[in-house]
């Protein structure tokens, strides 16, 4: 069975909620470790609804501080509180971040939640890997919005091929060679024959990977941090019809997000991000598939399973 | 037709919310003006989804400051803001709300609003008339939990009782002596019969009144602050088989409500705040309707009309 690398969307909506959407929240759940991407007032309502279970998030990411996308943050950390949390909480955000959520635990009397909160700041002028295993490469790169915001990039790590069992008898393969045989490397035999890894390897599955970039206004700069990516979350908080206002707020449209999928190579864009104006962000997708047929909404409480 | 006196409640969770249930926040509608009653998080959300007009909204009651009931005030805050409100906002609370509020805003950049936000300090050790007018009357009362904590009273103003047009003429009753009738003085004809005073007038409707009592231990001691209320909401964290927990951390049982209601004679019981351990809470309500029988739960999204 192939590990999970799944995307659930916790919140839609931009700085102002409607009915139907929360502001900006999602969990990337990598193999069994789940990454909350900013958390938008109501994240931990969301994630009970998309019964993901608060500790098992270990890692929180936040793009900017403009409220609709941390104001779920202190919340969260009283429930995890409450809970009895032990674990590390690790948070990639603007350093101001740390100072603002001190401020508030002091308040509230939560100078020691139980847990350490671990705060990473984010560079906001150039890409940065902020997190790398064994199975996997996290990496922030600046979006282009009113304030600093980065957006983060998500990368399973390669994986070695799997050698065919058969053929380390059938050549007499010795274990030496092994290793440089996963690796990508032909075999020649006693006698002689080479044979190529091809006929050697079972090749491993492609590495997936998502990238997400809410808020940004249209930037190609940032195209080298998301080329390939096979899910790019893109905002498309307006409409074409609302370009300026777009361009005056930093924000982008459906065929801004499109071009920058486009231009990117991305596998699949997902919008999201959509202006309280727009009682359905529909008109938004099509302008989108117009450019970059391979476009869905990132509606609340839908996920995307690469 | 009866002018509204309507509660809705947007959230009947305790400190953690679960998929059905948000943290405390009501909206009493009393004469067309919206009051805000604690404003947890999601609580703008939930104003949405009730289809209640943030604008009209100039008064926020906060009962204490644990995080349930206002960590939804900075995002509720922020969406006037962007919405252009320029009406005043006052906002009841502890004095320590305005500290934590302007840290926040000063952060958020958003020293300005746009609106002026008017801070009214509450008086935790006795009860208080906070707000009067013709129509309405509002009383802060101390309620018995760990931290500062307040409950509010709404009473509609009484109203004179309308005389019956009819007798003026009949009686050839004075303009001058009207006023007395209203109030309920009997009339005295030119050849010295005395008329009863409920032969001339339709008594005014009795003015409609609502308490809400959250968070709190069993506390007789406020019994005479909600004493008739039509309508009373209090918390019933726990069911009877917690009745431990619910005293060690000054909360009540279903039955410890009931108590309360039926000691002050309310006309009808409310109960809410219910722990996320409960999937359903309908235990607690046969629990407090075995001794108070008008008990509705005040489930999230419900209307109750006086």
């Amino acid at each position: 069975m192939q590990m999970p690398f799944q995307l659930t969307i916790l919140g839609s909506s931009s700085a102002m909620p409607t009915s139907e959407r929360y502001p900006t929240a999602q969990v990337l759940n990598v193999l069994g470790r789940f990454f909350l991407i900013d958390c938008g007032e109501g994240t931990q309502h969301q994630l009970r609804r998309n019964r993901i279970n608060y500790s098992k998030i270990t890692h929180i990411f936040i793009s900017h501080l403009h409220g609709d996308h941390f104001f779920g943050l202190i919340g969260l950390i009283s429930t995890l509180s409450l809970q009895g949390r032990r674990g590390e909480l690790h948070i990639y955000a603007h350093s101001e971040l740390q100072r603002y959520t001190k401020f508030q635990m002091e308040f509230l009397g939560m100078d020691d939640p139980g847990f350490q909160i671990i705060f990473h700041p984010l560079n906001f002028k150039k890409p940065q890997v902020i997190l790398e295993d064994k199975k996997l490469k996290i990496t922030s790169f600046p979006l282009k919005h009113r304030i600093a915001c980065c957006g983060f990039r998500f990368d399973e790590q390669p994986k070695e091929a799997n050698i065919i069992k058969e053929m380390i008898k059938v050549y007499n393969i010795p274990i030496r060679e092994i290793k440089n045989i996963k690796a990508g490397a032909d075999f020649v035999t006693e006698d002689g024959k080479l044979i190529p890894n091809k006929d050697l390897v079972i090749p491993a599955r492609k590495p997936r990977s998502y990238a997400f970039c809410s808020d940004t206004a249209y930037n190609e700069a940032m195209i080298p941090e998301i080329t390939g990516v096979d899910l790019l979350y893109h905002e498309a908080t307006f409409a074409e019809s609302e370009a300026i206002i777009a361009a005056e707020t930093f924000h982008s449209t459906g065929k801004d997000a499109a071009r920058i999928a486009q231009k990117a190579e991305a596998g699949k864009l997902l919008i999201g991000h959509f202006s309280s104006r727009y009682k359905s962000p529909d008109h938004i997708l099509e302008e989108a598939k117009a450019i970059f047929p391979n476009t869905e909404i990132g509606f609340d409480n839908s996920s995307f399973e690469l």
